[in-house]
């Protein structure tokens, strides 16, 4: 760890997290080409054993969608200010279709942060050509980045070959082509890893980072970033505010394998100084290319604030508490116009286009409370929502929808069903969303509960919510618990879907535990070494291992172990050998 | 606090938590009679104040069901060696049906707690009366534990009075008469403040102590009683095991305003010495009137664990994961007899009957892992379980059904609807369920996802889980964690059924939250402490008061300043001021 320090900031030094997980390997599924090389993590497992220790079973080791790309493979070298091998690069160039774009202007404010050392030479498409990947699904073309993304989906092991049930590269592309799934995969992120977002695939997760006007710095947020991948995040919205928004976001993308979301308003208000009655569209547009031009992979737009709808939303117990639809909604109400980012949607699309930038359709009038569920100010916006989606796709852009929000459990489905139509099956990806208001500090659970809840009716993927939400700015375990929290969610969502390698985990883990397997049960679960930790603390001994019953009942009391003496009876006709608990 | 002080275990001093919530004082709803006077919180919040200050509205206070018991209230004197007042005491001997019972012999095993050092004199029905609660509402008879049980329920203001969707003492009796809740209340247990659990009233939580064989001391069991009662749970159930488990638990029941309720096999095991195959019925059957007489409000029996269905258990992934049910699946086994709980079962209601404890049918073959969910033995053991509550309610004994355990989300709903068919729709109380195998360290969560599922779907008591489920022994922060966790899930679900009380709190909250009276917000959340030390953390200058914006944003970014400027612009017609913000 210690050969990868960065000093991006160039004020304080820093490694990023690399320290692999626990009886795991680094993987890599060969796809129809030597450059697909898919990455996932392998976890051994250790035999099931008889009581005097021989092997009774081997347990074949277990294969896991890993998010967390190089940084937890020993082999590779890292090297923050060289970023991360550009994999996707050959496969962008073979396709001829792009040609070097002018970089546009950075951050016109004064830069403290170091700018990314390695000149980046960005390209658009060439006029004319049409290069997103829902373009390419269209045309009945299977990309290097669909093949990437199936083999990635695909968890079931090889014997399994010829399962209906598998994932092909050509379910993607259907899905792509039909709007239903997208791969956000910017033509100027090729250190990506291609992964998908669709209600038929694995239901997918989103952190936050941000610099904020109170605090961090870009070194901190490059480890957030890496952070937040390492604990299962499957994209990463970087949604920094102030002076080094520009170079903080370069250096995130040059090292994150991962798709980056932004929300691009925020840093045309930081250019447009006098606050958000003086943004104009142009300030916008070219904010979009910049970001456009650096990688961004998708980005938050809230066009579908429509001025009519704002009284109804100002009406409410919470008024609008998404940062983007206040700042459209104070721009409309200033300037007496329509929302520009609705009037310039054909303009917005045809840049997004360009560089297969996905679009996030903002849920700017989303519910902050209980109270203003599903109220026609929401409801609204999500019409529009629908109507923008079929604009972008007539453009070849792929689309996501953003959804609520704060919603009680009874009114969550009418929000997936009228997305599902509205939309025309466009993946909904929701914040949450939260079940009561009633619990700051615990806001990762009340809206995982709304996350489970919503992900099982269709969305495809959930934006996290740290313990800090609503209350204060989430720290490095902040983070960790919030992606944590929201895996479980999503995976819990991936079981009541039947996703036939879902299971796979639950049942290895669940085995390991019954056989009082602890490493192995560790190395299975989500936070292996937070799971070691508790059991260490409440129990050392037993955390050195062996030990054949569980610290919640002791020797004596232990289900599992008796259980185990009864499965050793019904098999043997022995009685079980009761004293032999401890 | 410093008054409190306690010594229970003779070894080391200790206070009880008193510390009152913040701005909250606790008022007293009276009834029909002086002596029913119900405990609730009321938490007071400040005016809606303009910019400069002025009062725009005055904020009502709300009105908490309260689960924490004089202990909250500074105006209560406290000491545990008297125990709490013995408020049903009245009521119980104006029903003329109950005699002085002979006290049973206590632990046999050398004791080295500090007995409880009050006397306290045990009474049993008369022989021949009937007087569980189920008795006398089936006899129309409205008791003054249901009328208490009623005004607590109620959560509408005064103002409301008339409206149709109240709850009153004749709702509780009814639904007590049916079997549709339960009010548990040992006629040895006078502390008790009661309360009633059914799919038409709050969602109730419980939590679980016990002393473990590897840990504790009595003092710190009381102390978690209070704790755990601080934070929301409606009940406690004393797992205790080991040696001073009859001196706890009369410390635990003396000083507990909730209703406690054990596994008396735990106990009777015990006093077995040699294991499970040396139980006898002798020693549970004297087992049940020692702690009846010591006032357990109910007991977990898992007399639905039959002989044939054990070969189903042991054959799966995670055999028998339920203490209960693998001693006696056990005791089957290794005797080959049938379970002595089930033929038994008609002599253990006329103990129950005879002092009003309400029995919870155990489901010592819940699934406990994914692979087992619903499976044969799962289900087999509730039909059974169907059958003795109906002969349990012939003998006037009040019903209750543990479920599951560990079922992914879309088999969680077969639970709901073949418990309410095949047990006639008594209430249902449920350990989680968690719906994934995979998050050991995060198991509050994933089993409060499925929490709010079931209860949704009309479960009426969900039992905590708390972080170290599965790995470890949890402690004084672990079981605030739980019992918060499975608060909110419960909550959620009273938003969920619409209950009529229930959004009050919510609502206030997210005034306060948009208002930006920051000590409003914590003092109406479920855990106050918690919110303000985050925040103060994050921000110490904003947690001092008064600023308006949230340290997620910084006071530029503010949807919810932006928002307020724009509600301010909509009703005035004047541009709101932008300069303003910080």
């Amino acid at each position: 760890m210690s050969k990868n320090v960065v000093n991006p900031g160039g004020t304080e030094s820093q490694d990023v997290t690399r320290q692999p997980f626990p009886q795991s390997r680094k993987i890599f599924v060969e796809g129809s080409r030597p450059s697909i090389r898919v990455a996932m993590r392998e976890v051994d497992l250790t035999p099931t054993r008889s009581r005097t220790g021989e092997i009774l079973t081997e347990n074949p080791p277990v294969r896991l969608y890993d998010t967390s790309g190089p940084y937890t493979d020993p082999a590779a070298e890292i090297d923050l200010e060289k970023g991360l091998p550009p994999l996707r690069r050959p496969w962008i160039e073979e396709r001829k279709d792009t040609e070097t774009a002018g970089r546009a202007a950075a951050a016109e404010s004064p830069c403290n942060a170091a700018s990314f050392p390695r000149q980046f030479t960005p390209v658009r498409a060439i006029s004319g050509a049409r290069i997103t990947q829902m373009d390419y699904a269209r045309r009945g073309i299977i990309t290097p980045e669909m093949e990437y993304a199936a083999l990635r989906e695909d968890l079931l092991p090889p014997s399994t070959e010829g399962n209906p049930d598998r994932i092909t590269p050509e379910t993607i592309r259907a899905e792509i082509a039909a709007g239903r799934a997208v791969l956000p995969a910017n033509i100027n992120h090729p250190e990506l890893e291609p992964m998908v977002i669709g209600n038929r695939f694995l239901t997918k997760i989103n952190a936050n980072i941000g610099n904020s006007a109170l605090g961090s710095s870009i070194a901190e947020e490059v480890e957030k970033m890496v952070w937040a991948i390492r604990w299962g995040s499957d994209t990463v919205m970087d949604l920094s505010t102030g002076k080094d928004i520009h170079d903080t976001r370069e250096w995130i993308l040059r090292n994150s394998p991962v798709p980056i979301g932004t929300v691009p308003i925020y840093q045309a208000l930081e250019k447009a100084q006098g606050g958000p009655e003086s943004l104009t569209w142009e300030l916008y547009r070219d904010t979009l290319i910049e970001q456009a031009e650096q990688g961004v992979d998708y980005f938050t737009i809230h066009a579908g604030v429509l001025r009519e709808f704002i009284p109804w939303a100002a009406a409410r117990t919470t008024g609008i508490v998404s940062r983007g639809g206040s700042i459209m909604a104070q721009w409309c109400m200033a300037r007496n116009e329509e929302n520009f980012l609705f009037t310039h949607w054909d303009d917005i699309c045809d840049i997004l286009a360009a560089y297969d930038v996905t679009v996030s359709i903002g849920d700017g009038l989303r519910s902050g409370s209980m109270r203003d569920a599903n109220d026609r100010a929401q409801f609204a916006e999500l019409r529009v929502q629908g109507d923008l989606t079929r604009r972008a796709w007539e453009k070849g852009v792929q689309v996501i929808n953003e959804g609520p929000g704060h919603i009680p459990m009874h009114l969550i489905r009418e929000n997936t069903d009228r997305q599902a139509e509205w939309c025309t099956g466009a993946p909904f990806y929701t914040l949450g969303p939260l079940v009561t208001d009633i619990a700051p500090g615990y806001d990762h659970i009340t809206s995982a509960i709304g996350g489970a809840l919503i992900g099982w009716y269709g969305t495809a993927m959930l934006c996290y919510v740290t313990p800090k939400e609503h209350i204060g700015l989430p720290d490095r375990n902040d983070v960790r618990e919030g992606v944590v929290t929201f895996k479980l969610a999503a995976h819990a969502v991936d079981l009541a879907k039947g996703f036939p390698g879902a299971q796979i985990r639950d049942d290895a883990l669940s085995k390991a535990r019954f056989e009082f397997r602890w490493r192995d049960q560790f190395a299975l679960s989500l936070d292996p070494e937070k799971a070691f930790e508790m059991h260490a603390r409440s129990f050392p001994e037993a955390a050195k291992g062996g030990v054949h019953f569980c610290s919640m009942c002791g020797p004596k009391f232990c289900a599992m172990e008796i259980s185990r003496n009864l499965c050793a009876y019904a098999k043997d006709g022995a009685a079980p050998a009761g004293g032999e608990n401890a």
